[in-house]
């Protein structure tokens, strides 16, 4: 059970103030009309290590005793990265556990970053194995979200969205193991008025949204999706968090996450991953259902990350171009 | 001739104040790591309309007395958007000439600015040709970039930049007709310590290099570049003003542009149009000739704008994820 209270982000927060960039947050008068509310693009994929996984992992390096002679974690990529870079700046080692299916640019992100990858079967079980071996040869596990550590560093993103956009009605996250959205709840109960709080989450990885109506945590999970950054199992701190704050969940299908994604680079010029344009998707699919309700609204909007393979689609930009 | 003198980008930039976007300056240490020097990207894909078009758009449009009955302009596509939006904020009609190989994003961007296209033969002939048939109906030709008040205006993205990071030794800026290229080398003339200016051309477009080199205009030109922006001719007040402040320029082929495209969407996390990677990658071929000359270098350089069709790439990556 999570022992987090919101008061406790501003704490994470200054432990990590010197280390972490304080993202802007953008706006698009195309989205904006697209979508009929005025949206506020936190962009953490201008974070270190491109992804807002950075909070978390510096927060709990941060906070590890000095007598500490290494990290490890499982992670399908932006965590791992974010660790390996936190532990180094700490002169640490960092082991990360990788499912095999992970995107390459992040395999390569967790080695530039000083980590050491070892990969597994694309399994939640195969990635908790894996790392339960280095933590029995001694090494702290710094597990991806399921940790108070983790939940506090993430909850610092909306923190900042707070104070850089002082009216907003709602904020959306998106939900993969829940450190982000539950850091963001944490964050929004922090604020004098009521701030709705959203999570974003693939159809085909729609544990958490089964979970919050179940009651309990599924753990009959096999993500399919696009987002990358979103196909693990939402943890039980997190889960009790979104419960605690009543979050909301929106699913959003395959297309509507990369049609996202696509408005994103567009409209914004950002490259946003799959994973980190999944708020957007359920911003557009929440508008469509109730274009009347939504009308107006100040969102919060969170771009997680913007780690992706590009080399094939400038590939595929040279052969478009050479065809014509 | 030009008019110009360094001195009066500052009443230019003064008139645009209100109406631009101070853009900003970002980093990368992997791009740094990659060159070995430190290099500040000027960030005109964040520009109203996505490209530094629109500084000199609206220079040009602050200008027009108020009997003015509407402006006109051929352009690929930036200057055209740009140009429609600052019309339509002073209430005026815009006519924008287009080849019929422009760039449908770009196409669809004058449109949703205002304007209204007309397409003609990609030549350089028929761009003016076209124009011209508008002026004689009245409105007031915009050029794209032969034009001081549009060089006034595309200087104040130095001037800013120069404001942004005070201890440059060179900017780099994409030359295609020369409005930024020669607007840069006003701009920093007016520092009182030197700013070397360096022009980056495709060298399938390289009329400008092939001109100072020959010391006239060279108009044999059959653009054939991945770089829609840069496909125009050198203008006459343009080269004058590089032979004034001698203004080198380097050239890069097709496969060096594309690879700076990626590296700065990989790095930057920016979607930055082909045109706007073109100053990128004379940096790199430029250390890679010289690596120790160039080590250490604070380099300026400007990514000019990020206007390109994102949706068949968005189908790549969409085909890529179905079929793994």
């Amino acid at each position: 059970m999570s022992q987090l209270e919101p008061d406790d982000l501003v704490a994470a927060r200054k432990k990590i103030a010197e280390k972490i960039v304080t993202t802007p947050v953008m706006r698009s008068d195309a989205i904006d009309g697209l979508l009929g509310c005025r949206v506020a693009f936190k962009c953490e994929q201008l974070q270190v290590t491109g992804s807002f996984k950075f909070r978390g992992a510096s927060h709990a390096v941060s906070l590890l005793e000095d007598s500490c002679q290494g990290v490890a974690t499982h992670s399908s990529g932006n965590h791992g990265a974010a660790l390996a870079r936190a532990a180094r700046e700490r002169g640490l080692p960092a082991h990360v556990v990788m499912p095999e299916s992970a995107v390459k640019l992040k395999v390569d992100a967790v080695r530039r970053n000083g980590g050491t990858v070892h990969f597994c079967a694309p399994t939640q079980e195969a990635r908790e194995a894996g790392l339960q071996a280095w933590v029995e040869q001694g090494f702290e596990a710094i597990p991806p979200y399921d940790d108070d550590r983790i939940i506090a560093g993430q909850g610092s993103c909306a923190l900042e969205l707070i104070e850089q956009v002082s009216d907003l009605d709602v904020i959306i996250a998106p939900v993969g193991g829940g450190g982000l959205l539950a850091g963001t709840a944490l964050a929004a109960a922090r604020h004098p008025h009521k701030i709705e709080v959203i999570g974003a989450e693939p159809s085909g990885a729609d544990d958490t949204a089964r979970s919050l109506a179940a009651g309990y945590r599924v753990t009959e999970h096999q993500p399919t999706t696009v987002a990358d950054g979103l196909r693990a199992l939402v943890g039980e701190r997190n889960l009790a968090l979104m419960q605690r704050f009543r979050v909301k969940i929106i699913t959003v299908d395959e297309n509507q996450i990369l049609r996202a994604m696509g408005q994103a680079w567009t409209h914004l010029k950002q490259v946003v991953e799959p994973s980190g344009a999944v708020a957007l998707a359920a911003l557009a699919l929440a508008v469509e259902a109730d274009p009347d309700g939504w009308a107006g609204r100040r969102v919060g909007l969170i771009l997680s990350g913007g780690n992706l393979d590009i080399d094939p689609l400038i590939d595929t930009y040279r052969s478009a171009m050479t065809d014509r």
